[in-house]
């Protein structure tokens, strides 16, 4: 039993005073976990997209917002998770959702389930978590279904990216595209969540990735990626799935859309092969990923896995490292759009 | 060798002198097939609204048409199908596709490949084929990608219904949505395709089948097909898909379309499980399927010994029987919405 049970501590964290300002660094207390709760110790954390999303947004107000890697009190190494899995509704026993009916992602909640209560206050002021995870802290508490348990040799400064983005681009690829050997991919979007996607054509074996995006500079850094080709709408007088159709005699086998651009999905959906004019879909299929269809707790530990048997490249994702001190840098790299992922080292 | 090898033979045909009139029994020329070509002998034929459909459509002209069941010169049992499979092109050679680059369902056409010519004619002036099948009618010149042995015990005045409409249905839900044992499944539109698809529904053990139309006199029927259910949208004041959700705790595991209707097809999409309101798809699957996505010549004969082996009931869809000469009244039928397959006996 660790000699902190039952009790408050304090610890420093990283405060959203008002959205889209920079955080602020203040001592927290952090209140001992309730029914179904974990507290925990949290050493490394990252920062993708979604957070900047929340934290710019103006409905969320003063909460907390973390994510990521944390080793916590009694000894067991995991990786916290946006999005969690309770094993006991109709999703979590279903092999086909990761969509936990009690623990998917809430971007609205800022409390826990329990008592409806945050577990973070200043003098006794209440300071709301947000997502349910609140990793921008040195403590957090969170739903023990948001924690993964993964291989205690992983290394916690490379793994806590594939909390979010990094596995929700590979598990696109590899657990709803699912390109055979051999075939032909395009992506659209060369971010971390379009490379990551890339990562998984590469691990599937794909023969021809085909990276699409309006900034070419990305184009270099993606081959890395392995992709392998790279088309840039603006550089042409038709619609993007047209030139791609024509690059591949008549079409891709897989097209995984990493933007969230509707005009993109539409381009994604029709560079795809088999163009018959008698049918609304031409026998293509059109699927929505969260997360890439991994169950966060049951699956993530296998995608640390696949870093530790060396067939992952994480480290190209991670562009930048900062201080817990300097986490205002990483906001300010997500939104110049600068690099990929940023480690945020906490101690 | 048959004795008519080479040389052209005669037989009664009926013939759509104009698009929508009543088909005209003629004595026809039928040419000797050439490379890759198959000359039939057609026992016995029906009708998809799929023929009624092109049968009225005005850009038609002149034209033949025909599917189903046959017999041929040398001894083999088979089934003529509108849509081929050459074996050779990329979508043949995918495990993934039906939709032969050759040979898939070409409604313009009317002339076989090798010539570009039609095999028949009244008196030398060409008769055009349609939709490369033309079994209305005593012989038939085929592409031979066009036929699938079947099983020789298989009794062609029933299996010849599996040509088209019936495997659409029944391979939509079987090898497309693929129901798990003890899931729930809605069908919409219960013609002959639903039903179809109601009885895959039915024979993968699915535990509920709610079926959707807007004819209750279709549902005494359908009962006889699995549906366990009924939905009229009319009876209801808010959309048919809120319904479902309703009867389902949340929606249905799968929902098959077979309508065509747009409106339709966002029902059925829409009263799939699972409404987290951030995603687009919400993780669900949208799939086009054509002929049920059975590649033609491969999998037709399996859908035969689904027959024999007494799974598949055939016979429920079949509900009148003409000769020959009596061939309008099987489009009249149709036309009228009554019952659901009839067979057509040439001799």
């Amino acid at each position: 039993m660790s000699s902190t049970a039952g009790q408050v501590i304090k610890g420093k964290a990283a405060v959203a005073w008002e959205a889209g300002k920079p955080l602020v660094i203040e001592e927290v207390e952090v209140a001992p976990p309730q029914k179904m709760e974990v507290r925990l110790k949290i050493l490394f954390t990252s920062l993708c997209h979604t957070d900047v999303y929340f934290w710019e947004a103006k409905d969320c107000g003063e909460r907390w917002r973390g994510c990521d890697g944390t080793r916590p009190g009694r000894s067991c190494t995991s990786c916290i998770l946006f999005t969690g899995e309770c094993g006991d509704c109709a999703h979590c026993k279903s092999e086909e959702s990761n969509m936990c009916s009690l623990l998917r992602i809430n971007t609205d909640r800022g409390v826990m389930i329990n008592d409806e209560k945050p577990r973070f206050s200043i003098n006794g002021k209440p300071i709301y978590h947000f997502v349910g995870t609140s990793t921008f802290s040195e403590y957090t508490v969170i739903h023990a279904g948001c924690v993964a348990k993964i291989n205690p040799l992983a290394p916690l400064d490379k793994v806590c990216v594939l909390s979010c983005g990094i596995s929700t681009g590979l598990g696109a690829t590899l657990n709803v595209a699912k390109p055979k050997k051999g075939s032909s991919v395009a992506i659209f979007g060369l971010g971390a969540v379009g490379l990551a996607a890339a990562e998984g054509a590469r691990l599937a074996g794909a023969s021809r990735v085909i990276g699409v995006d309006l900034n070419p500079s990305r184009f270099e850094e993606a081959k890395r990626f392995g992709v392998t080709e790279f088309v840039n709408p603006k550089d042409h007088n038709k619609p993007v799935q047209e030139v791609i159709v024509e690059m591949t005699d008549g079409g891709v086998d897989r097209s995984v859309e990493c933007t969230g651009n509707v005009d993109a999905m539409i381009s994604a959906f029709e560079c795809v092969h088999d163009t018959p004019p008698m049918n609304f879909l031409n026998e293509r299929t059109l699927k929505d990923t969260f997360f890439g269809n991994y169950k966060p707790r049951s699956d993530l530990p296998s995608v640390v896995e696949m870093y530790m048997n060396k067939e992952l490249e994480v480290e190209k994702f991670i562009t930048h490292e900062v201080p817990f001190a300097e986490i205002n840098k990483a906001f300010e790299l997500m939104l110049k759009g600068e690099g990929l992922r940023c480690i945020i080292r906490m101690e």
